[in-house]
């Protein structure tokens, strides 16, 4: 695919009146006008002290149950300062967590060249981790990273027991719990169990508001105000300490509270779009009904032939299907992930059967 | 002092409609009503990729007169990535600096806990890094980084003679020149050169939006193209590429636009004020007049006395003269950092005089 052929796709996408995935695309000029009639001149907060940041990490250290929380530009801060903070107290420099994890694949090995940390990669790549491949743990750890749901392989979950199990496994060896909540909003309607609940099985918990929350960027550490205050030094470190973060800070409490309600809601539309695609010959999904709102479709179709019948679909119809496709070894294939939040109740089941075929078929023509 | 002394103290600095300093308070309200008005809904960028960000990088290269620019949340993250890079390149861990540079006093010591090098500094604390100085180290050093100007000492600056005496004495010896570029912006009057030539003499150099121009946050670093390919992988690492920064790079634009053109003015402002204090009894400046927007003033009395003073001609006269102090060895005198921008300007010469004179006399009563 060469630059004007992904030109033009983007274009026909950034035309669309309606979106499959999440909220839509993302609308600087919505948003800051948005911002613009929420905020007050006294919001703002003056390195990470003061204005909507402050309050926001107390009212996500409150909804996760969790006694101090300190708000980051990023979950890749985030997370690699809470896996230091872990293997210091551990006096170790082995971390654990799933051959998929976004430290493993995002983040350009920062645990590694900043921190000094060994990864010890736990599980098959293509499930989520299960007790037996912790009890197999030759080496001892620091810390074990949980990433619930497992985005990578189309946001599976375990079982509330698996998890508790886990938990206690790493309780009784003094291995340290942290959770990569990314995406920690979307799993409560499986687990039926509130925040605070999930949480208190972990040391440290992460959550970020740009994914299904569709903030605009920024992160929340959540754990001892200890490990919290010492969270904060290593933010500084990492340059991400910044004169004032408002804009994140406004964006992330408003969507919060407008779209936390709305999990539920977003589960059903992900079971409802999954049924739709599951009925249509040759697509196979990471899970039907899916746990959360994400998950993963696999489609009999190479991924430019898609993409070219997806950029079809929207000069023609202005709706926006597949925007984007993931790696896929298996030639001949392609991986698509499908988010689902406020975006797709616009467009009814009977028109979206039709568009998912008419895709398949311009696809495979 | 304690937590409601602060606090009183603030409401009377906010209740001001006149402020001395920079630009005025951070309002957050009128920023966000400001950008809403320039975004488009096509601004954001995507992983630091498209957007008005890209549009930024490409602007702020061409302005500093170097091929390459890459946009980062602060300052600490661009500054600590550039001296990694040139402590790679060089094969040494050894980087110098001013006793009062930022990486050292205001870092957290990143660039040892995160980055493994060791800091060499160079010259006395109280004067601008000398050429003597540098013929001084007795140990080969990777880098060097330049402050322009010397905040922490009040806005001081070395001739151009000075500073490409010091960059020849690098270029001579394979040691890589770091511009700590924090206030460059402010530096061109005095310089009487443009930005492309100054920057010339240094490998890399970073600048930064908040500061004198006055927008949100965020920070350039510029230098060779795969200097700048190598600081994004490590800027990945840092936990810096975020998911979009559209809010800080359209600040950023917008204030760079609009208050590049006044720095000159900015400058006599400066001196304005400097002249101001200096004819009072017992004020100290840093320098007079001074070669930017910024110089240190020092009162003979006590910061608490100064700044109770200062609040009680907030709550009188509704004029923010000074707001806080900055640490001061000297019992019984008080530090001051003055930062002219656009503020200052709403007040006359005889008018801010007369407050000057009334700060003292009350504090000293």
């Amino acid at each position: 695919m060469n630059s004007s052929t992904s030109e033009r796709r983007q274009q026909a996408f950034r035309g669309c009146e309606r979106f499959l995935n999440a909220h839509g695309p993302r609308r600087a000029q919505a948003e800051l006008r948005l911002l613009a009639e929420l905020a007050t001149d006294h919001d703002a907060d003056t390195y990470g002290a003061g204005g909507v940041l402050e309050e926001l990490e107390t009212q996500v250290a409150t909804l996760l149950g969790k006694p101090a929380a300190v708000f980051m530009p990023s979950g890749t801060m985030a997370q690699q300062i809470a896996m230091r903070l872990h293997a210091e107290d551990a006096n170790r420099e082995t971390i654990a967590f799933h051959p998929t994890c976004h430290l493993e694949l995002h983040e350009q090995r920062g645990y590694q060249e900043l921190h000094g940390l060994r990864a010890r990669l736990v599980g098959r790549r293509d499930r989520v981790i299960e007790l037996p491949d912790l009890v197999a743990l030759a080496e001892p750890v620091a810390a074990l990273l949980l990433e619930l749901p497992q985005r990578e392989i189309g946001g599976l979950l375990p079982s509330y027991e698996q998890l508790a199990a886990q938990a206690e496994w790493a309780r009784v060896r003094g291995v340290a719990l942290h959770m990569d909540g990314a995406r920690l909003w979307e799993c409560a309607p499986y687990y039926g169990r509130p925040y605070p609940e999930l949480c208190s099985l972990f040391d440290s918990v992460y959550v970020s508001f740009y994914k299904v929350l569709g903030a605009i960027a920024g992160a929340v550490l959540a754990g001892e105000p200890s490990f919290i205050n010492r969270a904060r030094l290593w933010q500084r470190r990492h340059g991400g300490n910044l004169v004032t973060l408002y804009p994140l800070a406004l964006s992330a409490r408003h969507h919060l509270e407008r779209r936390l309600p709305r999990m539920a809601q977003y589960k059903a539309g992900a079971a409802r779009v999954a049924a739709l695609l599951a009925s249509i010959d040759g697509i196979r999904l990471s899970c039907n009904p899916p746990p959360t709102n994400m998950f993963h479709a696999f489609f009999p179709v190479g991924a430019e032939n898609l993409l070219e019948a997806s950029t079809a679909i929207a000069l023609q119809h202005k709706v926006a299907l597949i925007t984007r496709t993931r790696p896929c070894d298996i030639p001949g294939l392609s991986a698509v992930e499908i988010s689902i939040g406020d975006a797709a109740e616009e467009i009814e089941d009977e028109e979206l059967g039709s568009l998912f075929r008419e895709l398949v078929a311009r696809a495979t023509a």
